[in-house]
């Protein structure tokens, strides 16, 4: 069977995944080293994601702020395992005008900064910075703040979505009195992103913790949203880090207790970023195109008029009249009347994931039905109904879209997650082929012969099972 | 008479301004050179702007996306006025990485960039690059798009929103098959900033077109919003840009028309930033604080409880109970139960500039009465009525007042714009010490003349009069 998208998930999944990118025109390769541009229909996607995470954010007590880009050397360099862990990628600002020097524009020498800076890799020193400013007493926390910014990564090996240099996330930092709370408020966000990927996402994480050496740089502990791709691996989709007092102690964020003591606050940081988006789109799509849940969909209904020259008008002012009535009953609807051939609108919109097509021919316009097919099953879920029947339905079907994606990943994930005894058990598997997620039993004096088989399977702990902390799950990755 | 912000505008319109931002708690200095962080109270009013904002750029066709915060130097460098505009104050990025070498953490020599970028100062180039491969037939014409986005110019004498290293702002960057058409676009986004600028910030622009010394670099016009802060001085609220071909031709823009001819298409942009909320503060402000239009305040309506500690259970619980009713009439609403005194609360909503205050001791709650005042006209507006009429007249009250800020603006600027019939008669004026904006007859021929006066008064022309472009106002400026 010929499909929209080649190669096919089974005969190439990597290059599969580039071709959908492409397909969907979600984004593109940027002329700037590892970065993206991601195009209008990417970047709907990403604020109809945006504004669901932000209201729920919110709705914990945090307040939005904006922190500069640029972080001065010195900040960075005061945590040494946060410094260790982003060294490597940062890219630095030198220079603070250009010249044309010998026909060739260039940084000016005479414009060199005494100190360089970075641009943020992420924000706990610079936001710290502030908080130790802002926090005097116990009445000031617990504090808590959150921004959508873009951040820099040096990549190279990057990927649409899933790994380049620049992206774009929520980075939450919380400030509290005792460990106590910020341990608890960790967990709390923690619960919150898998609330939100379940809901919104339509899409079931593995929650647990990362064992220390997958840990955040500068965390006592991390607190992970591992989600299974279709080919099996791995893709980290958000973190809540416990910061114990790394950070209080390395900005002096203290605090006036009720005791009259000054003590150091207990911070925590989170985040989730565009990297998700690649998670969607591997979690959901098919052979055909991008499959979107209707949550997150730019255009939940699409309405294709199957016109001829000489009923064209006519139908198209048929089908603005239907789509003006679902839009009233507040769906996102696209009512396409451009002058492609209906073929091709109808693919186009396959491949961009539109949860709902629906089509109209003369026929159906003169009996007043309509024709509806399902982007998540495809061909054989297309009925007929009445325009009427449909408008009055149209949410319920919405709302069960969104339901069953989730429930078909819960049911494929369950092919996908492997109890393994030991450590031979799971090289005999990851020997023999098998996908997905392997849990096992673990413990840190087996790390030696662990790190054995990571290097050889190129394999990660993705982390301990919040069931049971005695297990890790183990998989390849993204 | 005491004011809450010292000095007054009278005694020191720049210090007031300073203090009026750190009263509001709005924004601080970064620890970054000439950057600022903008405090949640500060940018929960830019998220009120940017969305308001944002829902109208929709409402004409754009589509936002996201492009680069790098910019390779060779892109940047391709039209002549645009990087000799810009090149002198760059933030370059020239590696990426940084290593530890002696003890000092520092740009690692072996990590430095062949070509050096910068951080985007404006993208005209950047996304100019994207349009040459979006644009390829006339089928894709008028190409809308929009970003919002972190931007860099280096910035030497920073003041907070009006001038900072690092700002944020919307670029629109729209793409047409003709010189007419693009032009009358950059024409129709500067109607809607002004539309937006007098509807829900309550300013009202003078609008009219740059003259070219002061046109954007690389634009063949420059439409532009001037507002006339309370000091007489111009601040430049916003600006759509006829960007003729200069960047189509710099970025090989092109497109098939249906004449069958390659074309080079004719492109705009238009942009307005976190230097508008520098406007607001300064046009509505007085000598107790900021004072807020209804349509942008993060609190619309603050309630504070004059509790005494024997009924003071039972009246933050009464406070409450009205709260929710305004919240659910969808007024955005502060129910102030903290324990800081009646008075202090008071103080601290009126320097943050909650458009109504409503009080409520012991004897209201038992009569079922409130006691409201505007925080526009002050003291003297406190009336008392039912709670209930309160309710079903809350909307109102606010609309009035976001009228009444408006009209009070108009009436001021009446008296800031002022009339002269020659440039002797200009120098004479701002000799004597006259505030405000001057309109005076205005050709290239006089220009000599003009710019010792610009010297000697720190004065530059702000636009061409749209009523009639022989005159030109003429203003000291932010």
């Amino acid at each position: 069977m010929k499909t929209a998208i080649t190669p096919t998930r089974a005969e190439n999944f990597s290059e599969w995944y580039q071709n959908l990118i492409a397909a969907a025109d979600l984004a593109e390769n940027a002329p700037v080293r590892g970065c993206m541009t991601i195009k209008p229909y990417g970047w709907a996607i990403w604020e109809l994601m945006r504004d669901q995470m932000d209201k729920r954010i919110k709705a914990c007590g945090v307040q939005n702020a904006q922190f500069p880009l640029l972080i001065p050397i010195n900040f960075f360099n005061r945590e040494a395992e946060h410094v260790a862990g982003f060294a490597k990628e940062a890219a630095v600002v030198t220079h603070y005008r250009l010249k044309m020097i010998d026909g060739v524009l260039q940084p000016d020498p005479n414009a060199k900064l005494t100190e360089p800076y970075i641009i943020r890799p992420t924000s706990e020193t610079i936001i710290g910075d502030a908080m130790a400013r802002w926090v005097q007493s116990y009445r000031d926390l617990p504090l808590k703040l959150n921004q959508w910014v873009n951040v820099m990564r040096w990549e190279m090996r990057p990927r649409l979505f899933l790994r380049t240099s620049e992206f774009y996330w929520q980075e939450g930092h919380n400030a509290f009195a005792t460990h106590e709370d910020a341990n608890a408020d960790a967990r709390k966000m923690h619960r919150v992103y898998g609330d939100y990927m379940r809901e919104v996402l339509a899409i079931p994480s593995i929650m647990g913790e990362k064992t220390p050496d997958e840990r955040f740089a500068g965390a006592d502990h991390t607190y992970t949203l591992e989600h299974i791709m279709q080919d099996g691996k791995a893709l980290q989709a958000g973190t809540s880090h416990d910061l114990g007092q790394h950070f209080a102690k390395s900005f002096n964020i203290q605090y006036l207790d009720t005791d009259g003591q000054l003590k150091y606050a207990w911070t925590t940081s989170w985040g989730v970023s565009t990297r998700m988006m690649g998670g969607v789109f591997m979690t959901h799509s098919d052979d055909d195109g991008l499959v979107l849940p209707p949550l997150i969909a730019p255009h939940q209904v699409v309405i294709i008029p199957i016109t001829r020259t000489e009923n064209a008008d006519a139908l198209n002012a048929y089908a603005e009249q239907l789509g003006a009535r679902l839009s009233a009953a507040d769906v996102r609807v696209l009512v396409d009347t451009s002058d492609m051939r209906s073929s091709d609108k109808m693919w186009k919109w396959i491949k961009r994931g539109v949860p709902l097509r629906v089509e109209i021919g003369a026929r159906e316009m003169d009996e007043n039905i309509i024709s509806i097919t399902r982007r998540d099953l495809g061909k054989s879920s297309k009925q007929t109904m009445t325009a009427d029947a449909f408008v009055a339905d149209v949410k319920n079907i919405l709302a069960q879209i969104q339901q069953d994606m989730y429930n078909a990943v819960v049911e494929r994930n369950k092919t996908m997650i492997h109890d393994v005894a030991d450590l031979a058990a799971l090289e005999s598997a990851l020997e023999s082929g098998k996908i997905g997620f392997f849990r096992i039993k673990y413990d840190l004096t087996m790390n030696d012969q662990f790190n054995e088989l990571v290097e050889k399977y190129k394999i990660s702990r993705r982390c301990l099972d919040d069931a049971d902390q005695q297990y890790v799950f183990v998989a390849k990755s993204y």
